[in-house]
């Protein structure tokens, strides 16, 4: 299967490249780094990293900029972090994508908990998060050919112990467990689904 | 009680305008007409409302513009009717609107079934109205002096039979039960909650 994976250099996307390097040619896109270059809040970066790509089977996607502050710093400028990026740049990756991916295709997203189970200072990952998974359920109605569509909604995972303090009692979930998650969605059947790996 | 109605010249306002309106002072804002012009797209517009309006306690918001549309007219352009209308449009009420809100005020938004539950046609506001709830959960931890956030969310609406096509097998939610479901946020107690008038 030919996967692109958006997101590849960061602390989900390594762990998913080793995971399914082996059996599967892996297209690693990223900001800084990897086969492709790709800034996800430009709809002309997304064509070009298409285009460039060529057909594929799925796409994973693991980019999730948002703005992570208190409250006090949420105004309409600092919301953009994670209405540009997190939402409208995987959403943009599907509006684009479905015209370059083969029938029967998968897109995958990344949400997290915050949609459901917020904390303090994640109010923007909230929203965009919440964004997300109301789009693929709409879109997996919508997309044709055999193509699918689900998110992969996390809580904190254990290799960002930077963030645990933020979340006080949730368990993390292990690389393991994430990976599970995207596996489901890729080589499993479903569609419009918000899978939680834990 | 003091009340900030934003969409009031629209089905849900109107109905919402005269059921309260004998018991509470409404400021009816509209993009066209009202007490107080407001384009919600404008954090400047937004910002001139609330110095108009002065402090009040309660900020109804039914103003929800989005794109309807065949999944084919979605694109990047498209999209951004509900991500600048329903969704940071209401997002930058509440952001805006806390330095004006009196102590244990509320804010009540404007969501929708949409969101987990999709139809043909409506993939913009599936998202916008899961961005609305996500953010709503996550302000209703966040916002200080007692200040309170929910969203309605209704199915179609019975004065809204243009859209009845639609929305097979919804049963239309009459303008009673989503009366009912402002009540209960605006004169209740719950916050962060999302309000299934039906």
């Amino acid at each position: 299967m030919k996967i692109i994976l958006v997101g590849a250099s960061g602390t989900m996307g390594k762990h998913l490249v080793k995971a399914f390097e082996n059996e599967h040619e892996i297209i690693k896109a990223g900001s800084k780094s990897g086969d492709i270059l790709v800034d996800i809040t430009s709809t002309e970066s997304i064509e070009n990293m298409f285009r460039e790509a060529g057909e594929f089977d799925a796409l994973i996607s693991t980019a999730g900029p948002t703005h992570v502050g208190s409250w006090k710093t949420l105004n309409d400028q600092t919301f953009r972090k994670g209405v540009e990026g997190k939402m409208m740049g995987q959403i943009n990756l599907v509006l684009i994508g479905q015209h370059y991916i083969n029938s029967k295709g998968s897109f995958t997203l990344i949400s997290g908990a915050l949609s459901h189970d917020p904390q303090l200072n994640f109010a923007n990952a909230s929203a965009a998060n919440g964004a997300i998974e109301g789009f693929v359920r709409a879109a997996a109605i919508e997309l044709e050919n055999g193509i699918r569509i689900n998110a992969v909604s996390p809580t904190v995972i254990e290799n960002s112990r930077q963030y645990f303090p933020y979340f006080p009692g949730d368990i993390p979930v292990t690389m393991k467990q994430l990976e599970y998650g995207f596996r489901k969605s890729v080589f499993g059947a479903n569609t419009g689904q918000i899978i939680k790996p834990y």
